[in-house]
């Protein structure tokens, strides 16, 4: 008999959730770990005896990293700055004006990088961007070892570090040669929505998109107002005038969705593309509630985002695996609407796929990258525990995680940062709101 | 100038949340406490030159406790055993057995230890239960020094520890009788629901607390069964039939009222009954979403509950807190419904109220019982903090509560207890669920 293989990392668990086909829960499980990918993955015994560790991470369960799927990290300067208030009052009184004021690439590098911190600690291993200075954002997430799907914002008016949309065109061309085969950093374009860009506007931020080889995001039917005002308009549905401009397409990650029609539907199911739920800020927001069980019906792919934490006002996305699960039985009065399982399965594998990412990551299998998460389970409030995926989607809270590992990289580890500096990062932010808050 | 007096405790945060008329918020605030009550709340510098304390708690946010109005402690034995079905198909086929087997004494005592403990880590200083063997609950609430309403459930059939009517009427008496003086326990008689008592015996329930001088506890209008077949059966609803019976009148807690009428909220109006929230347990069982929103604009009594660990999955009230702030927002597409400050009220004063212990805890005010908790602002998801109540109702959750007073003592601290034995409580509970897992 050989003796056993080397492997760089070695994750151990009192159940491991693979997230693969028919959902295995390995009891006593373990997933092996060696040039950022899994090896293996099985019971712990097994691959004791199979492997010699480098390193070591154990856990209560061992599941797929989260995919945030929607978000303006920079936005954590603005957590909480206005509240309780309308869209549109929130942007034009609230976030634009401080935007025009604050945002320059330092900035958004130090709200970026506390969004990190927060979404590492509550187990996130790959988030979406929607924002300004994508590259400052690229830097930092690499920096901290994050999975981030950048997306440069694309909006028709001047807005920090572009001041027109070519501007924003020639962004996406940089980043698309920045990161064109690194690790960790994908990009995208996100064109900002059909409110903030005439139909050419689109139809060009598509074609750009198209040329690059680069996934759209864009903000869809977030809101009535946003609804009425395109029918007035230009007489179509924010879908249809997407997909009259060639945004709709596979591939292509609409935010919120929240009032669409089923031809709506229909159109995002023939073109590919594919929401991004953050029922979340749509309530905090006054948006609505998202159809979460009408979208999983209609087999559209479908993840959960928390949108930017100015209006959720976190970045854990287990509040969103939460309320995926328990909006549609309350709204739809089912108690069976959007099992536990299915839940946790859009914020992983989900997610994963709506990023175009699914061969990469979202379950835990040989192959794949290691994107994972460690629940500690050790809690009065996970005890006891009958279901897995019941405590994850009912109980866990992003303070339970307590191992985060990227790309095979322990990232945060015994609930503390390994890659960044949480207190000076605060201590920054917070002199920063002061500055914010006095506006 | 005299020397500082002596006090017992100093809490002092980086702002004091008194939760009295206006919400005054204290910046570098402070809550001096002597022989469980509160003796002033002020200016740090102020009270520290006043005081000279035997004990000190530092924090960020100092708050009133939380008060949970609605729940079954002894449940937390069930946490996820029967998820994703309806409330009929839950009781009948998950729960009711689970009880007629395990519930013992020593089962009830062993869950509700637990229940306290998650409690008692998230803030929450109060509770209020509704299950079997209050007895016992009592003597493990209060060598845990938590706060609780006791309710010794009353139900038209067999239960366990009483097999009849006269029996749960006759451990209320003794109840009340053992209780009548105690600094943190108090008795109410908590009739099941009108689908398990007939109108004779909510009669004689309502008379016999009447006759002990206690409040009531009901569960009222939680499913749009309970309505349909209390309207088919009875010719009335729920509230309707409560107020023929005499037990919808001043003090008495509603839990739910998910699905009540105009009518039936000016009944709850006129005789004085309340309503405890619990919207996550709405959801989950597919019970529907309660109307926080129109049931605030009404002007009756309402506080925040959990339910049971077995229909929400914890016991975390600030899960509460969010829906509250959050669902109206959503349901009614207004995000100016219940600001975040009244979600936070409806948890704390609106609670104590509902209990009616609002003369003796819910703020913080000199002469009121000091309940209190302490939050550890010191995290990513809680900077930058530009309002304190956004940060309450929108990002925080149980796990940064860091310490918790209850009557003047503190009973967590530093996010440990220290009252009650955590590991072998799960320990002895884990044991137990396999028991349970395999009948």
């Amino acid at each position: 008999m050989p003796g056993p293989e080397p492997c760089d990392l070695l994750v151990r668990g009192d159940v491991v959730l693979t997230m693969t086909d028919g959902l295995p829960e390995i009891a006593d499980g373990a997933v092996a770990v060696t040039d950022g990918r899994i090896v293996a993955v099985g019971a712990s015994n097994d691959l004791a005896a199979r492997f010699d560790p480098a390193d070591e991470l154990v856990g209560g369960i061992v599941m797929p990293g989260l995919v945030n799927t929607h978000g303006h990290a920079g936005m954590t300067l603005y957590r909480g700055l206005g509240d309780d208030m309308p869209l549109e009052r929130w942007l034009h009184e609230f976030v634009w004006p401080a935007e025009q004021r604050f945002t320059t690439p330092e900035n958004v590098a130090l709200g970026t990088r506390l969004a990190i911190a927060e979404m590492l600690a509550s187990g996130t291993t790959t988030f979406t961007d929607m924002y300004f200075f994508q590259a400052t954002v690229g830097e930092v997430a690499a920096e901290a070892g994050i999975r981030a799907l950048l997306g440069q914002a694309v909006i028709g008016f001047p807005v920090p570090g572009c001041p027109d949309i070519e501007t924003s065109f020639r962004k996406a061309d940089e980043l698309a040669a920045t990161y064109r085969d690194h690790p960790l950093i994908d990009v995208s374009m996100a064109l900002h929505a059909v409110y903030t860009l005439s139909p050419d506007q689109l139809r060009a931020g598509a074609e750009h998109a198209a040329r690059l080889g680069v996934p759209l995001q864009i903000h869809v039917s977030e809101t009535t107002t946003e609804v009425a005002n395109c029918r007035e308009t230009h007489g179509m549905s924010p879908p249809e005038l997407l997909a009259e401009t060639g945004v709709l397409r596979a591939g292509t990650i609409c935010a919120h969705g929240v009032h669409m029609t089923e031809s709506d539907i229909a159109l995002l199911r023939e073109t590919g593309a594919g929401v991004s739920l953050n029922p979340e800020s749509n309530m905090k927001l006054g948006s609505g509630i998202p159809d979460v069980a009408g979208l999983l019906a209609s087999g559209i792919g479908l993840g959960l985002g928390t949108d930017g934490a100015a209006s959720n006002n976190d970045l854990d996305l287990w509040d969103s695996v939460r309320l995926a699960a328990l909006l549609p039985k309350g709204t739809g009065m089912d108690p069976e609407a959007v099992p536990a399982a299915e839940a946790v399965r859009l914020a992983t594998r989900g997610g994963a796929e709506l990023l175009g990412l699914g061969d990469e990551i979202g379950t835990l299998e040989p192959g794949k990258r290691a994107d994972l998460c460690v629940i500690d389970t050790d809690a009065a409030h996970l005890t006891p525990a009958y279901h897995p995926t019941s405590l994850l989607a009912y109980a866990v809270h992003g303070s339970d995680v307590v191992h985060t590992v990227v790309d095979g990289r322990p990232v945060y580890r015994d609930r503390r940062h390994l890659t960044l500096d949480l207190p000076a990062t605060r201590a920054a932010v917070n002199k920063l709101a002061r500055d914010i808050a006095s506006a």
